[in-house]
């Protein structure tokens, strides 16, 4: 096995203990292997992965905020510094675009993900400690003190990243030790990170355990690390059937399971912007359908178009833009095989196709793919209908009117994003009032006239939703503070004097961390009055 | 069926749809049927209360706050002016003491909690409002927009009643409905409050169907029940066997479930406090371990303490104690047996007897009980040892030095609480540094010097703790607002015009409720400027 790569594992970079095997990526666009081979981990580098992860647990829990801060700004650096190399690595396994997606925006999300977490490190603002004095009770959010497992998916290479996305941040700024699985598709950009983040981690003089990377392992291995109640928690981010198997493994062992799953994105257009800007919308749509070859989790996957000249004159520019594009390249075959499944599945369902629906040549390709059904089918086979299509494709429903809409908006279940787009002039605000509600109740982002492929780092983003989105409808994947809270356990102090409580619950509050105190928040000092 | 009691179903009192049959509750200091029977609900009852609540989600989601808080308001006056009938009903059901448990706590603790939820609801602190202006992104809590299911336990008639209690004020407060399965131990008392609540509820004006009672139905019917994909959560209060069950049921369809289960709330007490108050300590020990005949989620059932003559003392002085006192009556014949089940697989593992032990006569009666077993032991078979003796029980376990108490408090799975008892002196904190890091990990609330039994209703409360004392680490069942987080779904709003926004997010904020603008928390309105 020495010409397979090392895994970053209990500490160090060292051979697999356990190979099962090895593999190596492809080139999308051709579907040629390249770069060097990377291990499939069996058992033992499991049991290594978390037994060092478990061991350094309580240390990394008892370090310094400013130690954790450190290194999660020093790792943002370290990629922006290697942008050349880690855009070159991940445009090579990937096809997307170096200069507009890669190194334009996906790589400075990251590093700027890793600074949010870092800034609300230092400020403690996950931690929202709690006193009332008196009861004698102090609560607050602190460290699982078991590690997190991290899988990444295959679509974003650098901001999803198990070793350097929301996840890995997130669990990271609430002091847990990390195993990253990386995603398969991009082992050599997983490793640059990797290297990367072990570096920096050294360099802050955090435990070295605390950052661990396997490539791959079988599913049985994967089934019986989700259940291991060493774990403190996992992230997910990925396809519906791989994340359920994992959930059902981890919620047997206590496990928190934080999954991303499938989400079909539901638009509606409502018939007053049709009116105004309905040509306009058909650029927007096709263009948010096609980013990414419309490999996103928020891919507006259905469409939902009232009948009507309008409406017609909608779905005819959009078919236009769908039939005139080259097809665009996937990540893999086997996502190129699961679309062609999913088309089929919706064609089979009642679903007309209006363009697109054949695979191109060379590598993993496939033609952006536009289709229509009614409302009454919709409404009639919503599960089949509702299955995702993973990659530029998307849904049309027609239907007669707002009522139908209503129907419609009650026969999807939970996604992460629900669009409505209405006219600038109010006339569509009736038929938001009516619907809204509706979707509201089923996505975790609710959006107005925005296409939903768009996801900030915010504060106030919720990048989650309802079951089947995700795995529990109070938690959101992307923003600082709220993602960190996934990896955190609320812990409450009785009676406890101050010289033994953690530093943000004592009376003396120097570094103005943000509490509430006796119902009021603010920075003060306990016992200085209000 | 004319002489069993009618359901809370559908918005009314009504006779069962569908009973399978029916039960009485007993006295428990005798063991006699008492009061009238109530119907054992068959699928007809159970699909009527799930369509019923789901049926107007909706509309409670969209109540205005106040009119939720004024129900809240209303129902907590009802159950103290209703406190004579209630506490007799209580004290008949469950043999608690009327003057000083039920009536001089329990109930204004209940009461009280109600109203701290219709607080959290006037102030919109639950939400906890994040709002972006450069982003234009806005989140807040929101209420799941489906009935919650709540499982009350034996042991608080009042303040964990399905009916009454926190699970029950956190739902509603987050305007959810509430299908309330009452413990069949006290069926009549939760009848009265339900009673009591539907009143309330009409003269709010919310929709009658958003609070429902069962009394009772058979484990398949409940197993399906809580995989009933309409619901939006469930909270479980009882044994971990059953707990457990309705979790994986519930974890399948994706339904976040809030249990609490089992718990030993280990105690260790350092060497010099034993020096210090020994004697005392056995007393604080003793009258902890059986109030409410032992039958408390935070019992002490493990208390760690050291070899040697301070030790030996405090053992004998607490022996003393225990052997003193006479049978204490239970709640039922069944948890008399998994009573006498759970000290036969303590003795089976090695722990000693040292007091107690027998079942008394009359009713469902045991004596408090007290065992021993060595350090050794404990570690070498932490599972049985750990096994709960829900009752007046508790294990001592006996250890050489601080460094067993590191190895006993490493063995601990999760528990609601753990305590250190340390001595005013100073001596024992180099021992606390020690063992706290290790036993913080394991518990939700970590305890100074105190007994475990006191459970205050506060904003710092932490009445949770790792699985598998709880379902998930990082929510509270006591304890407004965090009771409430449960119970809601994060909402966020992407480029919605302000009069389209819920109204705890516009830009105006006449009600002054505290929300985070672009990272500054306050009262302000946006674009008040900072």
């Amino acid at each position: 096995m020495s010409n397979v790569e090392p895994l970053l594992l209990a500490g160090r970079w060292q051979a697999s203990l356990s190979s099962e095997g090895s593999f190596r990526a492809a080139d999308p666009t051709t579907g040629d292997a390249i770069g060097p081979a990377f291990p499939v981990s069996g058992a033992a580098d499991i049991e290594a992965a978390v037994a060092a992860g478990s061991a350094v647990a309580a240390e990394l829990a008892a370090a310094p905020a400013e130690r954790i801060a450190a290194f999660l700004d020093a790792y943002a650096d370290a990629l922006d510094a290697d942008a050349d190399t880690l855009v070159a690595l991940a445009n090579a396994e990937t096809a997307l675009p170096a200069p507009t997606r890669l190194r334009g925006n996906e790589l400075p999300r990251t590093s700027g993900q890793l600074r949010q977490a870092a800034a609300a490190v230092r400020s403690y603002s996950w931690t929202q400690p709690v006193i009332d004095t008196a009861a004698g009770l102090r609560s607050h959010r602190a460290p699982l003190s078991k590690p997190v497992l991290v899988f990444g998916p295959n679509n974003f290479p650098f901001a999803f990243n198990a070793i350097a996305g929301s996840d890995f941040a997130s669990a990271i700024a609430a002091r847990n030790p990390v195993i990253a699985k990386a995603h398969p598709l991009h082992p050599a950009t997983s490793q640059r990170m990797a290297q990367l983040a072990h570096t920096a981690l050294l360099a802050a003089g955090l435990p070295a355990a605390a950052v661990q990377l396997l490539y791959q392992f079988d599913n049985p291995l994967g089934l019986k690390l989700a259940g291991d109640a060493r774990l403190g928690a996992i992230g997910f981010t990925g396809s519906r059937g791989g994340g359920l198997a994992l959930k059902a493994a981890a919620d047997a062992a206590g496990i928190p399971f934080y999954a991303e799953l499938s989400s079909v994105n539901p638009v509606f257009m409502l018939p007053g912007i049709l009116a105004e800007r309905g040509e306009a919308l058909a650029q927007e749509f096709f263009a948010s359908c096609t980013l990414g070859s419309g490999q996103f989790c928020t891919n507006p996957g259905v469409v939902v178009v009232p009948h009507g000249a309008e409406g017609d004159a909608f779905v005819a520019a959009a078919t236009a833009h769908f039939a005139a594009a080259a097809p665009m390249v996937l990540f893999s075959q086997s996502g190129l095989e699961h679309l062609t499944q999913g088309i089929a599945t919706l064609r089979a369902a009642g679903a007309e196709l209006l363009a697109g629906g054949v695979v191109g040549e060379g590598g993993f390709r496939h033609a952006p793919t536009l289709l229509s059904v009614d409302a009454g089918a919709f409404i009639a086979q919503p599960q089949a209908l509702q299955t995702e299509a993973f990659g530029p494709v998307s849904l049309l429903v027609r239907v007669t009117d707002v009522e139908a809409m209503v129907q419609v908006a009650t026969a999807f279940e939970g996604n992460l994003t629900g669009t409505l787009y209405r006219a600038g002039d109010g006339s569509d605000d009736a038929a938001w009032q009516r619907i809204a509600p509706v979707l509201r109740a089923r996505v975790g982002r609710l959006i107005n006239s925005r296409m939903p492929t768009g996801v900030a780092v915010s504060a106030a983003q919720n990048h989650g939703g309802p079951f089947p989105s995700t795995g529990h409808p109070g938690f959101t994947s992307v923003g600082m503070p709220a993602a960190i809270h996934r990896f955190a356990a609320l812990h409450s102090y009785d009676a406890v004097p101050d010289a033994l409580l953690p530093i943000e619950l004592r009376d003396r509050n120097p570094g103005n961390v943000q509490r509430t105190i006796d119902g009021v928040t603010g920075v003060s000092d306990v016992g200085a009055g209000s």
